[in-house]
């Protein structure tokens, strides 16, 4: 049986959630690429880190840090290391990067990519920001390097629409794309329908654990842009920048304009959507009343959708329904069977 | 340039486009994988057909179709051979199967795949007949002489539901799966919708040239029922043919149920289903009540929808929206493509 060791960054609910499919799933992988799988680092920003060559007991990790909220009790493993010196003592294979995104430029995840990719490691990350700031750069690093760079999970969790392009429309060339990208602002407009406020609908978001305690990013449409840029990087060849997105959110939204939609039959959605003018890639992020027998219009609070226009295949719809945590940590997971499938 | 020789059994509608998009992507396929497509054989049930073992100018052979609507003015190549000996003398290395679908049996489009088998060609087919039928000992057979047995094009036309399953759902089960997969019965609905009878909406889809002149495998759920068949067999590892399927067609839907279904703010849509029942994979084409808000309510005439359930992914949805014969022709050169990289 052949061992491939995994450094990981971050602890939070996907990461734990990848960790508790890893334990489920280790027989399975055995079977599938006749890897057995070791996590030998985690790193978290605030709950401590480990340290194993010998591969971490996940459970016990796991069971820790609902317990005590931190990594510090589960004593023998534990190290005082930053997250670079970490990844340059994990001796890991792989890197799976899910630390926590910084929109405005991609930090810290980008520098830990880099620094897994000069000690030979391939990159899987769940993190939307090194692609949608700087995904050509560190794409061909890896392809320099011979090292596979993973990102199914940045834009819809693991459902596949980066691979569906890659893996599934051969000679097809993407046009243009449209998508409702953004849960925290499709919950708020849902709930703004019911007749709330935007104010007691983004206390509900938060309530729910959709929105952070600083909902901005999701409101202002930086998250959104952040997956317009990703997408248009990876399927139509852009090299844009969330700030290069034209922005909207929906902060300034009312519920009369809700209102008004409605009574012409339509909906307000989040609308993220790349496109070429005058032979350049553009992307943007508005939000766009959509007739309400329009498939766009049925799609709720967390579930997601990306239609992308092709020359060949004309327009295929890949819809995510109603994902939980779950769904994000097989985004990973899945790029890990990729991964050893290729390696 | 390695060559690549094609024996194409059919020359309809799909296979015209496909060859017209052979045409055009010669360069592209040459560039993409290093492959000089050429066609040495096109074998027509009451067109004639033709065998040039330096490859059939594809150009002409549509201009004579066109002009003639039989290939025998293009004197040159022009055989008296029956379907399968055009097959044996064809030298190809590929067969694409596009041959009118029988239905009842799946022939004879099974017959000509086991040929091309005996002589060591992989298959590409259109035909959902073959999936619907018999695929595992199809497969199999495949398997073992090394052979690809590549059919993307036989549910949802060149939509990628089964590469989706097969290249980016790694270690994912399909546990259900539901779709609206037959254009003709749903634009006979949308035409009851619009209160035209019955009668009239078969005519108006015959006249547009979604129905046969025997509209029976359509509206009596014949289509839907093999695609179920197909599906399940494919993505549920079942052993089902149509037969097996219940199956309950559109035929006896009056304009009054329709009626009644708007008034509680619902369609009907003919759905097909794959699902497990005592542990045993089931299939089942019923016309259904679909309340007005969810996304199969917004699946128009001839675009398509398959929900899948998988046991890590949840629920994923792809949409086919309104496909031409192009898409069908896609799917063939996607699996060309596909053959083409594995070979």
């Amino acid at each position: 049986m052949k061992i491939i060791n995994i450094c990981l960054i971050g602890f939070g609910n996907a990461s734990k959630a990848f960790c508790k499919m890893l334990l489920e799933k280790n027989t399975d992988l055995q079977t599938i690429v006749g890897y057995e799988v070791k996590i030998t680092a985690i790193a978290t920003r605030s709950k401590g880190s480990l340290l194993n060559l010998n591969g971490i007991d996940l459970q016990a990790a796991l069971e820790c840090v609902s317990k005590n909220e931190t990594l510090s009790g589960y004593s023998e493993d534990a190290v005082d290391l930053d997250t670079k010196a970490l990844i340059k003592v994990s001796k890991a294979d792989v890197l799976i990067e899910l630390s926590a995104l910084s929109i405005q430029d991609g930090q810290p995840a980008m520098s830990y990519i880099e620094t897994a990719f000069d000690l030979k490691m391939h990159v899987i990350t769940g993190n939307k920001g090194p692609i949608a700031w700087d995904f050509h750069r560190l794409k061909n690093i890896a392809t320099e390097n011979g090292l596979e760079f993973l990102y199914e999970t940045t834009v819809m969790d693991g459902a596949p629409i980066f691979n569906m392009v890659k893996y599934t429309l051969p000679g097809c060339k993407v046009v243009s794309f449209k998508g409702i990208l953004n849960s925290t602002t499709n919950f708020i407009i849902e709930e703004m329908e019911k007749g709330n406020t935007y104010e007691s609908a983004v206390k509900e978001a938060q309530l729910r654990g959709f929105a952070e305690a600083d909902p901005s990013l999701d409101v202002d449409g930086w998250d959104a842009a952040a997956k317009t840029a990703a997408l248009a990087n990876v399927l139509m060849d852009a090299s844009l920048t969330p700030v290069e997105i034209a922005r909207q959110g929906v902060g300034q939204m009312t519920i009369e304009e809700i209102e008004d939609a409605r009574k012409v039959g339509k909906k307000i959605k989040l609308l993220c959507e790349g496109f070429v003018e005058n032979g350049v890639v553009r992307g943007r992020v508005t939000p766009t009343l959509i007739p309400m027998t329009d498939l766009f219009a049925t799609i709720d609070a967390t579930s997601s959708v990306l239609a992308i226009t092709t020359d060949l295949m004309g327009e295929v719809i890949m819809v995510e329904k109603n994902p939980e945590i779950e769904q994000t940590a097989y985004g990973i997971y899945s790029d890990l069977l990729t991964l050893l499938k290729s390696v």
